[in-house]
């Protein structure tokens, strides 16, 4: 009888890395064949610079199977404790519509999209990105609004930025009134710190003897008192400083809009708007001001502009102004949003429309009004006189004895100094919540009935000069999706306009557009984790506290730092956070006029604009023509700094995709010079198992888990960007007001609103670590693979720019359009378009290097698609050529006409190509055509007429 | 002070009816002036006959808003224990890929998909059943497969008839090995009953002392023994009878394929293939049969066909099957699939691959080698020699002490009579479940270790003599999309071929397709619902009696009837099942003779079936010119009948979508001369709130909580058909031989293979109810008012043909296109067919009546959309006219060439339409354009050459 295999050969501790992984093994073997190769291990020999490899495999756990990491996660998840949080504090209970949970925030359609760059293939997720901007355009009665920033604290240090910027004032001051947040105070000061502007805390009531270029005010305030803010706008405008305000988006419902009494700028959170708090995020914060700032307005915008049909198609507006100008003078260093929450914000008001949304709002201030009137009557005295959902309640030496009431019900409630406690309440509050706390706060026999009291005419706690009156979300948009088949062929006819990552490659240079594997996402749409107030209790938050840590040790191994702050919550704001340790860093040493950032020319614009913020100076570090970091000028340029030398930021691998050979010698160079070196994390995924950032020399790095760690782009956002610091960098990282971090120096100010910054999306990274263990390197090495394969299968047809060692590029690619562009007039432009056409996004285009194409497959990618590709690129080089030959006029051609449309092959065709040559030029396009739903976006048109708002129903026919 | 709205003033308790519903009360108001009339009330009462109006409240608990449903009913779940359950008998832990949970199972775009009727817009979900015959086809060694059937006992039952309809054998006899599990036994014996077969139940050793027509066996049987075939069949064969193999699909991937060893059917469950058990299902159960039985196989096939430009093009082949022929002499009346299920299965080997497959199946086996190992170590005595997964153990006086060391483990395993106890391993197995099965068996201090039996060389409980040694699964599309990458895009291509809800209306008479809201959807795959094992003990499963019991209580509410048999899983087998026990119950009353089932000529196919297999003989009863009962007809027929009536089958309303005044008085007809009035439920969505079958006069009826409950078509199953019976009749409905139901006499034998049919999608009706409540009425009358407004709208361009009292219809119409062909040719087909070019499913196409389309909007669909759709329907009309009146030739026009695709386009056009004409004939399709994939399906050609497996690749191109 023959025997069975045993456990140990069937088991599969690959399991999960083949799924993530896109060729196979024998794929993975042809495509080494065409390099000329034998093996993985022979390409890295020639790749990876001998004197940064780790060679030896990283200190992880072994890998988890999908189900053995999920069953672990969700024992951690069932540590938490899901209390009733009504701490308030700018985070709020709130009811996701389960039409949009399903089909937005669990839906790959919407998840796993790019940034809009490419707005020809992103009309959907543009038209939800303008109907928030119209929302927030609605609620805060100004007439510019954004597309979102990271929260509500680093918006409020945003406006404050552009105050400075606007304000005709010449006062270096900023007045905060310090009956804002906690939180949003912290990010100020860091804020201000960096910026050095002197900041003055204090009740409103001062504002009137100072002289600043601008206040941040907070509509309700943190204790929920609400305060005519015209007579403090008033003065500032007198003054010409600008008016900021803060204000809470459902009780704009009900209240005077900030804009109507003249504020300058308003924003705040719109996480109450159907997002779940998720331990502190992600949530995407509102920002709206005047028309008249409207090009100095921090973050992305969504702007109207029209198509080469004359159509009307939307685009991010102003969007040069990211990665080429500024720079060195930035004093924003924001280039992302939070697309993904903002969408589901404003579908949340499309879904409920203004009579849903005053609705939610009138209950949740109702029922405020009967426990404020219960609590009243049983002699509790309120700090604050008017409130829409907030109380502030004095209860001297009963706090003790409430709070311990509070913690038998499980309730969180907010906990004031000098006796005095807090509340909010929220959409998911009712009855028996006001009932819940009448018991907490007076004592089971208090003999209220909530029906009684709401059977009472009580008076609203809202001044009635502050009621609103005016009108809100008139947009039909808002007025026509209620029923749930509506809301669901919206959502759908929306997520059909857009290419995400389930219909195709995103193949873009250092955005590292891999699989978000559904097992990496389910966790974080689990009540336990989603749930979750930040300012809970941390006993309540063990489960996150258990994965929060572990992952930190994860990354500590991947990375070899030896202390992870999670705070930062996008690649940028890890860059900040880490300049900022490194500048306290020098300061505790009495070093602090190290205030010079070297930065390669090379560099990602964030780069400088981050050592600007951080109140460093910024030198640039000329690039060899190979695409290197010059060596000789950099040691010049330490030797000229000197004592001024703070640091270097530095990619790598190189943001031309190579792996520089010198970098040990370049933070050798640096640290001489008693210099930190920075590396900015956005090419990691070439690195990991390969090569430590503190290994190499780096002492303070971000690791973009959105990027390398499989977070989904969202659409344009979330990300997280935490940063990894070796010891002596430990005690100089961002802590927070509210949640005392362990490590960092206590007295640390915050560099965003929540402790561990986006927490609730961390369960992806721990996933996808757990999941892959020691075999990241896996991941790395076919990354490494599959952009060699491209880069080879393209040379001939196209110049590749850069190369490293062996002529091998590193994860990505640069192929040089401009020798073909000055030959025949077609642009990285029309052959970025044209690819549309063959159901492609774009690979990343003009950066580092213009009038070039960078291409990064990643290790995700299936061969077949990778071919697919390479087919589409080596055809459209076919197509240049009938261009270049005079077969095709230079203006009439396929990729000058790209993206093509329904509507140009309905129509009168007079074209010198054929209607299936412009649309299924592959026999993948004609079994699988997906369609651009506009023609190439007029980005001209669109800038000088800036238009940010929804347009008429009308003039989209 | 301004006081605010009180909470009572806020509350909205039809929160979610506004949902539910898709015209708003503005819109309502609008259809209804267009109708002449004032008010809803008003168009009631023009509408459903005085006789049966209900006049009050349904009595059902207030509506609750989704949040507190969804509370509640995870409440209930809570109280469902889960357990390992290792009973087996059919039912499995398997382990769902999460990217087919999530881009499947819980995405709207293939849950809300209809049949795949038309199949230019369902070539995604007819690929992905292809697959699933493919796999069945590979892994029984049989030549033919259907796209599924109800479950495997219902396969058994079909097997048997099949076998009689096919086998040159005179007998009537039927032998079914003892050794099928119960549940298969159960079912076989109640549809042998009502065919008159005499079934032989015994050891298959018996087998060759029997002449029969065929038998049933079972690999590997009931207690997990693995028997050579060969001999059993040859046996079969000498004597012209057929061979009938129940196999468990898992352990085809290691036995010689049934169909190897000569079987003529071989079906089973394919639910261990990633489907969870659920309670019981919904699963789908796989049928395979020889070449030569292909026109009489049971169910649904999937054909490949071509398309009008001669591409390939999958289709339901032998449609016409189905309703138009058979009717009086079905002896099968199944006329659905498990479509979801099946193609989960199908998903699930495409995902894993035969690698992936065959190394889950090794590991369960080699799991249960190890287990075998150790308990014959210690002892125990295993009752068969042979084994894939299954052990039975004689454990003698020892199994009450075995069984609580199990239940303190919280294991279920099977018990067995004569102290005797099974188990079954599943792909959930592990290590450590093998560990504590060692301890339950053999107490702790067995002294084995797991790790120590997997080292050494054990003998596979497999003979070496059934060991598979023939491929499976090489067809490219098992072999291709093992990332999850890949995964993900070829979900996502097939699910972008298929039109569903989330894309526009389905407008299909008497199916019913309305919203299937996203609450209503998430439980059932909540792990409470979704890990219970059907014959786990009931009281691990309070949580599903808890529901269970709810939700019978409202149907009975809603329909007035007594008492519900959940057990029925798809509306033909509700009326079987109801058919049965109206015969039982005229047996009880010694009136076994009654069996003549008078049925209108109006009726749908599978009534007449369904009586054919009750042995009743069918009686056709004539309608009148209005399309109405002709009760003078009827009177005389159940006057002939006289002592040999048994029932009455009847819709109501009518098929013809019509109120028929007379129904009290048909009902009365029929229990004047002693019979019982079976009321077909299909069209209770036209009833819900306003009439209740049992206050009409029905005895029984099913409900279709596939239709009228919410549960979504799946694309062409699951469904729900539960029926209520009046007092009289409960004892009567189906029991079951493992899990014994309160109600029915305790013999009464099965209609299905689990005790509540597919428990787990109850969830979605119990929402739907608990959603609704009492306005469950609102529902019903918008229904009403939505097909009069349609029908008003397009009375002028189409002629309605069957109205009621003040000519009106009830909630769907059928329009005559007869008079329009006669005069153009323009068939009922070219209509549907350019439908789609117009973004539309066709409604219900000559059913009731050839030449007509029958047309059922449902409350949900929005009124923009209604409007769209009677644009559409206009704009045809008006394309009709153009071939009256010359402007396009008759065979060269947009209907006769519709549907119309992309490659129609991108080719040569030399139409006398344009191709603005053909694709975008409207504003809404130029904006959001659905492409059919292939071009008008040739049926003929399909049928004439049946082909049922996946084609080569190339043949694609």
């Amino acid at each position: 009888m023959s025997t069975s295999p045993s456990l140990s050969q069937l088991h599969d501790p690959n399991a999960f890395l083949r799924r993530h992984l896109g060729p196979d093994a024998a794929e993975q073997q042809a495509m080494l064949e065409s390099l000329g190769l034998a093996s993985r291990t022979e390409l890295i020999e020639q790749t990876v610079p001998p004197a940064i490899r780790l060679n030896r495999a990283l200190d992880l756990p072994a890998a988890l199977s999908e189900e053995a990491a999920l069953s672990k996660l969700k024992a951690y998840a069932g540590r938490n404790q899901v209390w009733t949080s009504v701490i308030g504090m700018g985070y709020h209970g709130t009811i996701t519509p389960n039409v949009i949970l399903r089909n937005v925030l669990e839906n790959p359609g919407w998840y796993t999209a790019y940034t809009p760059y490419q707005p020809e293939i992103a009309q959907g997720r543009l038209e939800a990105l303008l109907n928030f901007q119209q929302m927030t355009i609605d609620l805060t009665g100004l007439a510019m609004a954004n597309a979102s920033l990271l929260d509500e604290a680093t918006a409020a240090a945003e406006a404050m930025a552009l105050a400075k910027r606007i304000a005709k004032s010449k006062s270096n001051a900023f007045f905060v009134d310090e009956n804002c947040h906690p939180q949003t105070l912290s990010v100020v000061q860091t804020r201000a710190e960096g910026f050095g502007f002197e900041l003055i805390v204090g009740p409103v009531d001062n504002l009137a003897s100072h002289q600043v270029f601008g206040a941040l005010l907070q509509y309700p305030d943190t204790h929920g008192e609400i305060r005519d803010l015209r007579p403090l706008i008033e003065h500032l405008h007198a003054q010409q400083a600008l008016a900021c305000v803060a204000a809470d988006l459902l009780s704009l419902l009900m209240l005077t809009p900030p804009g109507e009494m003249g504020a300058d700028v308003v924003f705040g959170s719109s996480q109450r708007f159907g997002v779940p708090m998720g331990y502190g995020g992600p949530h995407a914060a509102y920002f709206a001001c005047r028309e008249e700032f409207k090009r100095g307005i921090p973050g992305r915008i969504i702007g109207v502009s029209k198509d080469a049909r004359g159509n009307v198609a939307l685009r991010m507006a102003l969007q040069t102004r990211e990665q080429h100008i500024r720079r060195e003078k930035a004093n924003s260093n924001i280039c992302t949003a939070q697309v993904l929450l903002a969408n589901i914000a404003s579908l949340y008001a499309v879904y409920h429309g203004p009579e849903g949304l005053k609705r939610i709002a009138q209950r949740v201030h109702r029922l405020t009004t009967i426990l404020a009137t219960g609590l009243e009557r049983n002699g509790i005295r309120r700090v604050n006189q008017h409130y829409f959902d907030t109380l502030t309640l004095d209860v001297g030496g009963a706090q003790t004895a409430i709070l311990e009431s509070a913690s038998a019900a499980r309730f969180n409630l907010r906990i004031l100094g000098g006796g005095k406690l807090g509340l909010s309440l929220d959409e998911s509050c009712d009855e028996q919540t006001v009932d819940t706390l009448l018991d907490i706060f007076c004592g089971a026999d208090h003999g209220l009935k909530v029906a009684d009291l709401d059977a009472e005419m009580l008076a609203s706690g809202i001044p009635d000069s502050l009621a609103r009156s005016s009108p809100y979300l008139t947009h039909p948009v808002f007025n026509a999706h209620h029923s749930e088949t509506e809301m669901l062929r919206y959502l759908k006819q929306l997520e059909n306009k857009d290419l995400a990552l389930n219909q195709s490659m995103i193949p873009l240079g250092s955005c590292t557009m891999k699989l978000n594997a559904t097992s990496e996402m389910i966790p974080i749409t689990w009540p336990e984790f989603a749930n979750v107030h930040p300012f809970a209790p941390v006993e309540q938050a063990r489960g996150y506290k258990a994965m929060i840590d572990e992952l930190e040790a994860w990354l500590c191994a991947i990375t070899g730092f030896d202390a992870i702050c999670m705070q930062p919550n996008s690649g940028a704001q890890g860059e900040y956070a880490g300049l900022l340790a490194i500048h306290k860093y020098h300061e505790s040493r009495q070093q602090g006029q190290r205030d010079i950032c070297l930065i390669p020319s090379s560099a990602h614009g964030t780069n400088p604009a981050s050592a600007q913020m951080a109140g460093m100076r910024v030198v640039i570090v000329e690039c060899d023509a190979a695409g290197n970091v010059d060596l000789e000028d950099l040691k010049a340029k330490a030797q000229a700094a000197g004592e001024h030398l703070s640091c270097l930021m530095a990619t790598y691998p190189s943001t031309h995709g190579v792996y520089e050979e010198g970098i040990r010698d370049i933070c050798e160079v640096i640290h001489q010079h008693g210099g930190q070196v920075y590396m900015d994390g956005a090419n990691l995924n070439a690195q990991v198992g390969l090569a430590r950032p503190a290994d190499i020399g780096a002492d303070v790095s971000h690791m973009n888990l959105h990027k390398t760690f499989c977070i989904p782009h969202g659409g344009g956002g979330p990300g997280m960007g935490p940063i990894g610091v070796r010891a002596h960098l430990a005690p100089f990282v961002a802590n927070h007001p509210v949640i005392s971090l362990e490590g960092p120096n206590a007295e640390n100010t915050a560099v965003s609103a929540a402790p561990w910054g986006s927490a609730s999306i961390l369960p992806i990274s721990w996933m996808y670590i757990a999941m892959m263990g020691p075999q990241l390197a896996d991941a790395s090495e076919v990354a490494i693979l599959s952009a060699n394969y491209l880069a080879q299968q393209l040379t001939g047809a196209f110049a590749v720019l850069y190369t490293g060692r062996n002529d091998r590029v590193a994860h990505e690619c640069i192929i040089d359009l401009r020798p073909l562009k000055a030959e025949t007039g077609i642009s990285e432009e029309d052959v970025a378009k044209r690819l549309m056409d063959y159901g492609f996004h774009a690979p990343t285009m003009s950066f580092p290097v213009p009038g070039t194409l960078m291409i990064e497959p990643t290790e995700s990618e299936p061969k077949a698609e990778l071919d697919r590709f390479i087919e589409a690129m080596l055809s459209i080089r076919a197509e240049i050529t009938q261009v270049q030959n005079g077969t095709w006029p230079a203006e009439d051609n396929p990729l000058k006409r790209a993206p093509h449309t329904l509507a140009d092959i309905t129509g009168v065709w007079d074209r010198p190509y054929s209607i299936a040559e412009a649309v299924t030029p592959t026999a993948h396009t004609r079994q699988h055509k997906y369609w651009p739903t506009v023609n190439r976006v007029d980005n001209v048109y669109g800038d000088r007429n800036l238009f940010c708002a929804c347009v008429p129903v009308d003039d989209y026919r």
